[in-house]
């Protein structure tokens, strides 16, 4: 019996914020898998903010994704037929899965996960990209020691939550920067960050200074523009600055707003450093077994944002850069 | 006998670059010495693009010098009077005396120097402040690995001329951006540089392409502005941004111009890291060591740019700037 999939094509590149007129949705069967490929019926697809950057046409870390194929995205599912030794039918599974309902694959790009020791979509969260990118960049970029001062932009996204909370497991204090009211008050309250700064409403810089008295050892950065330029002001010496993302410039149609502050570098004999979390493959393991373990014993806490079926992806990813969302953004294809 | 000296007094802060407005001359009394400090005659004084930082009223790694005060600068002299155990009268010394011709100052600022090894104005270049600033940037802060390529920017100055020297000393390949064919045929011709890049005659981002096929492992910034952000472009992977200082922005009447390219750092998992040469202080001795054999053995040159007489001081400071020099620019104030 032939399998049909529904997928999102990338048909335009976007400038600025992609839109409908950027993708197309299709049927098509799904192909036999050849020796080697598995074919996956897809439960969640994992929204990214470095999506963004697999849209445009440049070069990068990968290639970009091209006009005509279907849109690259991380996502779990279910195994349903299977030419590869480490897999069978009923296995789940995470992956390059792309933004569509049935997926053949290669198998060896795609991992095992267990149902029964997180909810499925963890695994494309605080178990999956965004949780490492937490970890590694916090812990081997950002090279935390116990004491720093930690502060986090982007911080009730997927990685900023969990790399305040990382910080206070490790000793740290823990300052994050989001987007109104209601997320610096879930920062705080419950994820137990120890201030909150509200870009919205409240003097980036000011309340810097003020939540951050001993200034700045560790600066994780997710969104870039204005709010990295106030960062730096802030820095302590030999401070880190970890550049994850910069979200606030990915759909600029201008010229991408540099940091004119970064002379501040040399004045606190400071690092800027970006990284790319697959650098860390063969380490994955230490950052899930602790990860784990946080979870289990409660000491990491996540939320997530779901928005249900595939035709609306795009409205879903525009989420990540209005805010309008809490924690991880998934795309739920399937129960 | 009362001793006069002739001193350049910070009347007013500049905006922009500073002219004769913001100094004034005069003729004071050398004051006697107390317990700790030393009177010395000053032949030579160092003409530094960080002295621009430090008449600026903005907080820094040292503090601005005052309304009313002599503006801070790094001299050689003589020795003509001493309180101090460690100097006695005819002692060479170096250190910061001021832009003045005697210097009355404690005597633990000071250096002994010796003018049968070198000319005493090289204690202000290739054996001062820019040969270690050139040595520990490069090496340390630039982690300078075999078969590296490094690029340099203000590479026909005091520091950068040193830095594509030790690069090559080092077994790296050096290319150096500076102003004019004068100064490119010097890098190369004199200096040993693999290829120069002329900024004023030449497309900077182009040349860059063509003069590091490999990319670029080190890239030492001295200037700042679009020579920094095209350089961002052509990064290795892994590669290490040495941040020493930016003088295409420091009589910028507007707002300083940030590296818009910086993003490259995250998909070349590169770091970008500023330093103050002041921090390795218990380490000149390594420097010093190094470069005076390596100028014993002419496998280290240097050139150095004099005008003569203390009024000259600020037309002598706008050279940096103009570029109107060749590798490091001193004032001579006395023989």
């Amino acid at each position: 019996m032939t399998q049909t999939t529904t997928r999102v094509i990338l048909s335009k590149r976007p400038e600025g914020l992609p839109s409908d007129d950027n993708f197309t949705i299709e049927k098509a069967p799904v192909p036999e898998p050849a020796e080697g490929e598995v074919v996956v019926a897809t439960k969640y697809i994992s929204l990214d903010p470095a999506m963004r950057g697999w849209m445009r046409d440049a070069p990068s870390y990968v290639p970009p994704v091209g006009i005509g194929e279907v849109m690259r995205a991380g996502g779990v599912g279910e195994v349903i037929a299977s030419r590869h030794p480490k897999f069978s039918v009923g296995d789940h599974v995470n992956g390059l899965l792309g933004v569509q309902t049935v997926a053949c694959v290669p198998g060896d790009g795609l991992h095992a996960v267990d149902p029964s020791l997180a909810p499925l979509s963890a695994y494309l969260g605080v178990l999956g990209m965004p949780g490492i990118t937490a970890y590694f960049g916090l812990l081997e970029v950002g090279a935390l020691a116990e004491g720093d001062t930690v502060l986090v932009s982007g911080a009730a996204g997927a990685v900023g939550s969990i790399v305040g909370q990382i910080a206070k497991i490790k000793g740290a204090r823990a300052v994050g920067i989001a987007g109104g009211p209601d997320k610096c008050r879930h920062l705080v309250d419950e994820l137990g960050f120890d201030a909150a700064i509200d870009y919205k409403n409240e003097d980036v810089a000011a309340r810097i200074k003020a939540t951050c008295p001993d200034r700045v050892n560790v600066y994780f950065d997710n969104v870039g523009g204005e709010i990295l330029n106030a960062a730096l002001t802030r820095l302590a010496t030999g401070a880190r600055v970890v550049i994850c993302g910069a979200i606030s410039q990915y759909n600029n149609l201008e010229e991408v707003k540099g940091p004119s502050n970064y002379m501040t570098l040399l004045v606190r004999r400071a690092r800027m450093e970006g990284f790319i979390v697959f650098d860390y493959a063969e380490r994955y393991g230490e950052a899930f077994r602790d990860m784990g373990g946080w979870l289990t014993t409660g000491k990491l806490r996540y939320r997530e944002t779901v928005v249900e079926g595939i035709e609306q992806f795009t409205d879903a990813f525009a989420k990540l850069f209005s805010g309008d969302k809490l924690g991880k953004l998934v795309l739920k294809v399937s129960d």
